[in-house]
Order: C-alpha cells, then structure tokens, then sequence
C-alpha cells in the first residue's frame, strides 16, 4: 500500500518505536515478517541460484536478526543453508532467531574466518542496518570484501534491508560496501536506496510488509501512495 | 516442501509442541506466519470480494488468534476489517493479536450479537480449530449458523486450518458446520480435510506453511513429498 514512500533513518526508528510501544507490535513479529517475506522474495526471483546453497552472513544486531529469520525459512524450504555469524546476537530477538536456527541444525561459522565460509549460490548480506554512519571497523569491513569477492565469483547477493556499508539516508556507499543483486528493505524505503550514487550497490528494490500499522505509514506517505 | 502430508490431530498437537519446546520456537511466531499467510492467499484469490468489506469471527483459542492476525493484515492492507469475538481470548499469544487489532482501531463486536455484524464481502472464519469434538455448544453453533447465512448471501468464506464444526480427523461435520470458499490450514494439511464427506465444507485447500521444523515433518511424509 505504501510501495512508493521513502522514509529517513530517523522516520523509519520511529515507526519501529510507535509500533512496538504505542501499538503493542512485539519486535519479533516485525522481524518474522521481514525475515519471511525476503525468503519468500528470495524463492521467487533466485530459484536456481539456490541450489548453490545459501550463505547468510549475519552481524550481531537486528540485521542478522532478520538474517537468521531468512535461514530459518530458507533451511525448512529445503535448501542447504550455513550461517556467517559475528559475536552472539545482541538483542533478544535476535538472540532468540539464532538458538532456533541453531537447533534447528544450520551450521553457524565464525564470520573471521571467509576462507573456512561455504561456496553458495546465494548470499544473504544480514551484516549491517540502517544504524551505521561513518567508517567501517575493520571486522566488518574485511567480511563485506569477502560479500564482495563471492559476488564477483558469481553469487547472487540479496541485502537485509540495505546493502552492507550504504549510509540509508544519503546513499552514500562506505569503502568497501555490498553490492546486492536485490535489496529486500523492510516496512517503507529507505531514502538511500533510490539516490543515484546508491544504485550499483542496490540492484532490485523490493520492499517487504512487516506489520506496520497503516495508521503510522499514512502520514508520511501523504500524496505519494 | 510437505504440500501432500496430511496429519491426525494428535500429530499435528505433537508437531507444535516440539516445535516450541525442542526447537525454542515461540508460539506467537507460529500464529504470525499462520495470519499473514492466511492474509495473502485471501488478497491473492479474493480481491474483488474484500471490496465488499471484511468480518473475522473470532472464538476464544488460537483460531481466534489466527484470525486477529488475518484482521490486522488486511487492516493494514487498507481494507474495512471488522471482529466478531467471543469473551477474552484464552491464550497469551490469541490476546497479544487481540490487543493489536483494538490498537489499529479494528472495531471489535461481541459474537452473540449477530444482527449487528457488519455486512462483508469476505468472512474469516475463526471461531474452532482442531482441538474440537463431539456437540457444539450453543453460541457457536449460533455463531456458525451466522456465517452460513452470511455465505448465503453470498459472502466468501475463509475457514483458519479447519472449518468450524468440521471434525478434523474424520472429516465428520457436525451441526452446522461452516461451508467455506477457501479452506487455509496451518503448517500441514489435517486428515479429515480430505475426506470425501469434508468436501462441501473445505472448498478450496491452501497449506500455509508457518515455519515448522522441516526435522519434524520429514518423518511423517515419508514417501508422500
């Protein structure tokens, strides 16, 4: 209903807020809903790719949140999946998508070590959100290299909500940043993702229903549903 | 991956136990994926008719709760959406949903009441699911008789897992039993939906796949996938 709004990064920790504090929305329902519908995305556009495998290489906040939501998913579809995953998740969503997943047996590596991740056909950029702002450390710079190199070797590379790296207000892409085959962004678009110098890092933009009340999303949207 | 499995009702207990105890899957996850799935197939297959205004009746157990989340997805999807609902739901998870779809501005009507339902192009039925056997106590069986006069009417009729009233491993109606368009069942296809005396009553079958293990149902499809 809202395809065509695009939102700040400030107006999308918003929506976030007001839905889980004045609608009562738990964090986790949003993020089942993200999770699930880039799966579904993901199905439907890169059937092939995915017997290749899937890699998915999650950070440690909310962003590899929804990335384990996507393996979770992906893995019950019958697709062989592994996890890249940084230090344990730091919120409980997260936390709770990772046991899931590890129970259910996908095999979680260390994100440190590219050399020891699996070849995959499709790799799932679940590294960093729209939170970051200014240079990289160095962890996480050498992993969105490793996103890079498998994309250059072939992979499709499908981006949590915004491509690794890309600054979500400005489009502004970090050095390195991730170079998506499709952009899966979650609730409205960010603003970067359509700014000119955003669009060989974005590729296909689809943006995923997670729940948000209408009532929120109406406002911003004004003319432009 | 597991279209063609059909479980008994104690399976399908067993499949959302294990789901929630040995795999720390939450419940309310369970209850998204069963809603927006349920959601998505009645905007896919029902456009015209949701035009026409949408009524969910709502018992008191998780069939209700999957029918408030079909209610705050179509809600947000910009269609009129209106609940009938028995007393308090019974489960945290049902209430959760409930508190939500009030929270939206969902109008909210009591179940025994209905001369003040709304008129509706679709109605979700979510009054029993599996865990019903033998007589129907009175004001559902009101209720159900409600609902087939609404599809007399001709209302579409979207039954949550299985019909209310239907016997779900025998396929048994009882009376009434709702007639339903549609028929969407959660996680794997009950016994008694295929039965040749269900027919009238399940109409058109969709398996919703809510994000069970893929290690539970592998065993029980067996040579069936």
């Amino acid at each position: 209903m809202f395809e065509r709004l695009t939102v700040t990064v400030a107006q999308m920790r918003e929506l976030d807020r007001a839905a889980i504090r004045d609608y009562q929305i738990p964090a986790l329902l949003l993020m089942e809903n993200a999770g699930a519908g880039a799966a579904r995305v993901i199905r439907a556009s890169l059937g092939p790719s995915l017997d290749g495998g899937v890699l998915v290489v999650a950070g440690t906040g909310n962003n590899g949140g929804d990335g384990y939501v996507v393996a979770r998913h992906l893995h019950n579809a019958g697709h062989e999946v592994a996890i890249a995953a940084a230090a344990a998740p730091a919120s409980p969503e997260a936390r709770c998508n990772h046991d899931i997943a590890r129970a259910l047996g996908v095999e979680i590596l260390p994100l440190d070590e590219p050399a020891r991740w699996p070849r995959a056909g499709v790799v799932v950029d679940a590294l960093l959100g729209i939170g970051i702002s200014g240079a990289l450390r160095p962890p996480m710079a050498a992993a969105i290299e490793a996103i890079l190199l498998l994309g250059e070797a072939g992979a499709r590379v499908v981006a949590m909500d915004v491509p690794s790296g890309l600054d979500a207000d400005t489009g502004r892409p970090a050095t390195p940043t991730v170079r998506a085959t499709i952009t899966t962004t979650f609730g409205a678009c960010k603003a970067g993702l359509v700014a000119e110098l955003a669009r060989p890092h974005v590729g296909e933009l689809s943006v995923i229903d997670i729940s948000l009340p209408r009532a929120l999303l109406a406002p911003l949207a004004g003319g432009a549903r």
